[in-house]
């Protein structure tokens, strides 16, 4: 009997914003597997750690890179793929062994979560259950009291690491927008939302649901770079009433 | 002393999905508050009956309409503002009376929810607390096993009730899109996603995480019409690999 993978989202980073289901999976959990970047706890295992029970088998994933290499560099894609085989191949041996395992993922794991690159190895092969869980954004906005789409509204996310001009043309054509992975992109950003006409509807928010949390007008943010974890948050048409 | 207004997102139907917070809210609520269609128990209330006190206060908003009325009528934002101004009131006086009120939410509240036409009335005038959830299409995408966005993915969300050709557009300039408010969109909605070159990637999902879901190719769902909460998933780029 094979074992079943469970990808459990953790939500925004408060551990009381994780689903009912995935704090019940943490708890029972006998063996998780987590991302991190090298020399660091990881946003996965600080939200989940005081959940899961001390004697649970804990498998890390630590990132090839310590410095960002650009998405658009044929070598990110080609050594992140090599990483994300090297991942599946522990998580299936597990699985084959006949135990579940948790891989946990902040956020929700099929929004932009490194998790999916394993799920998409392993689903075909292995039983899975996803658990979705509050994104990042949510977390946001609603921490800065700003509901993000009415009625009607366009909702466009946009990751920071496009270039500046397309940036601009999709700021402008959308009603309400969610600027991801801002990082060494804020300069570009900041011009972008400033072309773009919204830069004074523009939220800056930083560790949001989190300790350290830092929510202020994009406009009053004196600063060259921002964590890879920051969201830029533009609300819909209402919003601006 | 006035009481809190807490926003309490519940989630995309499955109770499991709740966050912990807002369970907890729920059992702890002794004045709750909710939004249904007339002669409906309101999909709010499914989520969320199983977990408040029985000896709890209910406050239940009828939506003034029983057919939909368009979006662009005038008259429906004049109605519909004048209903919500009546709703806020309604919450102000148990709020001033120093009761605390959970004002509960489909989905996550701040995402095309009614609840923040309360809140947007209200926040400056009482204290409020907004408890993210997991969106309905999280929990959507999760349930067809669609990773939505990888990479630098930009992502639409776009609301089936506008016209078809601002739909085409609008997926064709975007690598991921989820399709909300389907209902009787249904049939234009199709001939978009046909024009735009994505319906082979189009997923329907209808009544997701819930009892009578429904997931299944866009292309193979022979209906003229469908529930308002449908979606239709488009997942990213590299889902089609």
């Amino acid at each position: 009997m094979s074992g079943v993978l469970h990808v459990v989202g953790l939500g925004p980073g408060d551990p009381d914003l994780m689903t009912v289901k995935a704090a019940r999976l943490l708890r029972e959990a006998r063996c998780l597997a987590y991302f991190r970047k090298p020399g660091r706890a990881g946003q996965a295992w600080t939200i989940a750690h005081t959940l899961f029970p001390a004697t649970s088998k804990q498998i890390v994933f630590e990132y090839p890179f310590t410095t960002e290499i650009e998405l658009h560099d044929p070598r990110y894609l080609a050594q992140m793929g090599e990483f994300y085989e090297q991942c599946a191949g522990q998580l299936s041996e597990h699985l084959q062994a006949g135990h579940d395992v948790a891989l946990l993922c902040e956020g929700d794991p099929f929004f932009y979560g490194s998790a999916m690159y394993l799920y998409d190895r392993l689903r075909y092969t292995h039983s899975t259950d996803v658990t979705p869980g509050v994104s990042g954004m949510s977390g946001c906005w609603s921490r800065a009291g700003a509901p993000i789409t009415h009625g009607d509204d366009v909702l466009s996310i946009v990751p920071g690491t496009l270039p500046e001009a397309e940036l601009v043309a999709r700021l402008q054509s959308c009603d309400a927008a969610v600027i991801m992975k801002i990082g060494r992109n804020l300069t570009k950003i900041r011009m972008a939302l400033t072309r773009a006409g919204v830069i004074r509807r523009a939220i800056y928010v930083e560790r949001g649901t989190m300790q350290g949390e830092i929510i202020l007008p994009f406009a009053e943010l004196a600063r060259d770079h921002a964590p890879y974890f920051a969201l830029v948050l533009i609300p819909g048409r209402r919003g601006v009433r």
